[in-house]
């Protein structure tokens, strides 16, 4: 669908087929979804992650969940539906793309009752075709517009993961990296390892060799040192939610890195879809934050690592301020300060 | 020797005894040491490790082999002697205690000349014994100056391990917190996790845990948003080697630390022994930072994390300026900026 890139989520059959990004880079399984918990289990547990992805899978996954819906009769089909629609939208707090396609699946019924079960049907897999499409066209816009940021030569640090896995099309902070080295350009991404799951170190590190770009993993606490001694022309990650004000929910560790961009004068860019922007978030602190389990901190692959008797926090996001953001790169352009981003 | 406290490195029967880390908190084991090779190996694979512990090590090691110098001939001795020293003091670059320590040494050796190889021995072992001695004082003056910084009901975050098991007495930044737990302070210790070798989820979780302090591991990434929410009262690390001017290498990480707590008007103190202070370095770029083997970062517990194909970076240190630090504490009292440390 995207040529060399992965496509993370995808209907086959009738069935949700989701590349179960626990498992990476060891190896590349789709796991088979046919029943919400299913879904819900992989988005919490992080099977399917990246907020724009979380989205693509639960508006794939609604469509999926009702056509398995074994009624004809719409009131009942209806309030079936939108339990299931409300659970898949509740499955995690911090990304506003899940809120946002369960949103856009559930305005899509609004408009298709009163034709019949099969109608709402069609428009829920129509909807959810556009959400997917949607999702890749933005990334590809993002990139482009992302791209031109890169120069010949460049290293580019990034945080968590933001490529092809992480939104069902180019990627947003990877796209535009991409990109770039799709235009010939010479570029090094430097992955934060990002703690405590890794997704740097396992699935940016993956993407990035898969696509040819040379890429070496440091230790989150390395990002800094490499910005003092010169070695990165800049910083890019993706957004979980952006508030109006430019405040930008990311992976924990993003607010450290920004910190350490602009201690260095390291350009420091945001790049994800227009839908990342929560119109009805003022400011950063209005962002509710997912606290995980703290066995990820704890543990490591099953195996404690601290002492017992030790606890541990594990707060999943962070919230960089908008005054540490040089740009947003968005679908809709480069979007620089002051961020009134209702205004865009 | 400290009451509840571990000795990490001790002589016993002729032998160097050292605590070997790199198994703890699972396993608490000692390497019997014989041999320079066993212990730079130790040294360099971060069995002991702490830039005071490293010192003591040293020391006390060249103690036990200058004893089994098989040799009454004092000019043959010094050669092997002196070529050991040499051997010792380049195991690790950049905490500056271990060249410190062999100088130490050396200076000893250098008086007791002309009196035999007997006497070459005793003093040897003399000063082996009182760098150790001084290590001990050093850390109750400084958790003693530094306690008082700490008030009841406080969280401090570190960074690393700077206990008693860095160090051979109370620790540094540990032994501040501990002295202010046994003054009947309440205090909470957040313990950033310190990839890739994991010294705070691991070393800082098992000291706190066997002294009867809570405490919380958290990712390296996390300290920020927990600074940001108004969680941590204080920041304390060591150091590895202290530039004139207050910049501090530390373990890699601690730049970032400090800069989130710069941000949000945290305290932010060093605590290490005078002798962690190299009057040789004018600033923090005079300082040599060691890189080491990608596959700390690459890997995990033996077990592959990254993409085949991926490289890393792994500078074990980083410099933080002295603009982000709020005092130094030393056994010679706490230090405020602006930092000229030869004038102290």
């Amino acid at each position: 669908m995207t040529g060399d890139l992965v496509t993370p989520v995808y209907i086959k059959k009738g069935v949700l087929m989701l590349l179960d990004q626990r498992k990476l880079p060891g190896k590349e399984t789709y796991l088979k979804i046919v029943q919400p918990g299913q879904l819900i289990n992989a988005i919490q547990s992080l099977a399917v992650r990246g907020a724009p992805a979380i989205g693509v899978a639960a508006a794939l996954g609604l469509s999926v969940f009702a056509k398995r819906i074994r009624t004809k009769q719409e009131e009942s089909f209806l309030d079936v539906f939108t339990a299931i629609a409300k659970r898949v939208a509740d499955a995690r707090p911090t990304a506003v793309n899940l809120g946002w396609a369960v949103d856009r699946i559930l305005a899509a019924v609004e408009q298709a009752k009163g034709k019949g079960v099969d109608a709402l049907i069609d428009a829920i897999a129509g909807e959810a075709r556009k959400v997917f499409d949607d999702e890749v066209e933005s990334c590809r816009r993002i990139s482009e517009y992302g791209e031109k940021l890169i120069a010949d030569g460049s290293s580019v640090l990034t945080h968590c993961n933001a490529g092809a896995i992480a939104t069902g099309g180019l990627g947003t902070a990877l796209g535009m990296v991409t990109l770039a080295s799709r235009a010939g350009k010479r570029v090094r991404v430097y992955a934060d390892e990002t703690r405590p799951l890794l997704q740097g170190n396992r699935l940016t590190s993956w993407e990035m060799v898969k696509l040819g770009i040379n890429v070496l993993v440091i230790p989150d606490g390395a990002s800094g040192s490499l910005m003092q001694r010169g070695l990165v022309d800049c910083v890019v990650v993706g957004a979980d939610r952006i508030a109006r004000n430019g405040d930008t929910a990311n992976k924990i560790g993003t607010y450290m890195a920004a910190l350490a961009a602009h201690d260095n004068r390291v350009p420091f860019y945001v790049a994800a879809p227009f839908s990342t922007i929560d119109m009805n978030c003022a400011v950063g602190a209005d962002i509710p934050i997912e606290e995980r389990d703290p066995k990820e901190v704890l543990n490591f692959g099953g195996k404690r690592i601290a002492a017992r008797g030790a606890g541990a926090m594990n707060p999943a996001f962070d919230v960089t301020p908008a005054r540490l953001i040089t740009a947003i790169i968005t679908d809709k352009g480069v979007v620089y300060p002051p961020y009134e981003l209702d205004k865009v």
